[in-house]
């Protein structure tokens, strides 16, 4: 699976320009990284008068537009999405996922905090907190960083998340529905597929399985 | 696998104007529906400034943007995808991908004519054509529907591609690559593969199983 981080912060504390900082440099060691902004305000995204858009008025669930450099999707939900189902949806082929706000989700976090704009942190350890980028210290258990020390940073996350041996994981959804599994069954499903599919020309090597089945 | 159907036809013939009055058909006989624009000069989305756009602009891959009510996707893609991997990469839960353009895909096709813009249709038999709605009768073996009978040519589309008992379909991508499989081994894989997931909590009626596994 592709790993998760998200940044959190309390409002104007440099989420966003830390990303900016961040993502070029996680490029330039090779990773390729898709973002994941939290609008829970809701956005307009399409330009009035378009072909996609008229689509979209009409009422369609979701409309997508491909060119041979860029696609863009735009497709209405019925609940705000976790970061774990936003990856299994439109991860594609990224190395990290990156994202900026999710303060409730589960997924590990790096908070920034700039002492000219806040008195305290919005996360605890509870959060998953697992490093704040800021410019005063913090002594609360996970590594404090400087907020200008961007090859820290990308230091930190790429040793937590993108280096060592990642464990081969599966996920299943039947009928859109994600179902937990055991480690028992985790292995031993995919054990079985991989077994199953190793004999098809292509499948010798199988670093990355999808199957859809309907 | 959701089914596939193409508007195509000349410029200035009516393609948007004809999916924006068979949409909201679709919807009423209920119907979920993804549109596919086709925009081979490539296209703006974002807006300047937005937190989002500023991720894309430090070189993500992907951005994501979530809000509780709608989602949007914008990721660069280094060639013009087909239909097919639109749909599997994108199609969600929709029950049809209706698309304008893409005269090239091997995907079933209604050309929109109208005598006052065009002297000859854009496709031929050979193009997968499968109706054409138009406002001048032809005769070229396949229905051709008054453009404006767009109960008609929704009657048509349900039956061709929503109706009957669709066959069960299994897709394999290994490492991003789609494989072919034969009918043997389709059938061998969704038995195999259904058999084993049916002794887990929530896996005894698989109407739809994703699996991904690295």
């Amino acid at each position: 699976m592709i790993p998760i981080v998200t940044i959190v912060g309390k409002s104007d504390s440099g989420k966003t320009t830390l990303i900016e900082k961040i993502v070029p440099e996680l490029i330039r060691r090779g990773y390729r990284v898709t973002t994941v902004k939290h609008d829970l305000h809701g956005f307009e995204i399409d330009r009035q008068g378009k072909d996609s858009w008229r689509h979209k008025q009409a009422g369609a669930q979701g409309v997508i537009i491909s060119s041979p450099q860029k696609i863009a999707l735009i497709r209405d939900v019925d609940k705000d999405m976790s970061l774990e189902e936003l990856r299994d949806a439109f991860g594609g082929n990224a190395d990290l996922i990156l994202a900026e706000g999710f303060k409730k989700d589960i997924q590990p976090k790096i908070e920034v905090f700039r002492k000219e704009e806040h008195q305290e942190l919005l996360c605890t350890e509870e959060d998953n907190l697992v490093a704040i980028a800021s410019n005063r210290p913090f002594d609360i258990g996970v590594p404090c960083l400087d907020i200008d020390d961007v090859k820290g940073i990308v230091d930190l996350i790429e040793s937590k998340f993108l280096k060592g041996d990642r464990r081969e994981e599966i996920s299943l959804r039947i009928n859109g529905k994600r179902i937990p599994l055991s480690p028992f069954v985790e292995r031993f499903l995919i054990r079985t597929i991989k077994g199953m599919i190793s004999s098809l020309k292509g499948g010798e090597n199988p670093q990355k399985l999808e199957i859809k089945i309907d």
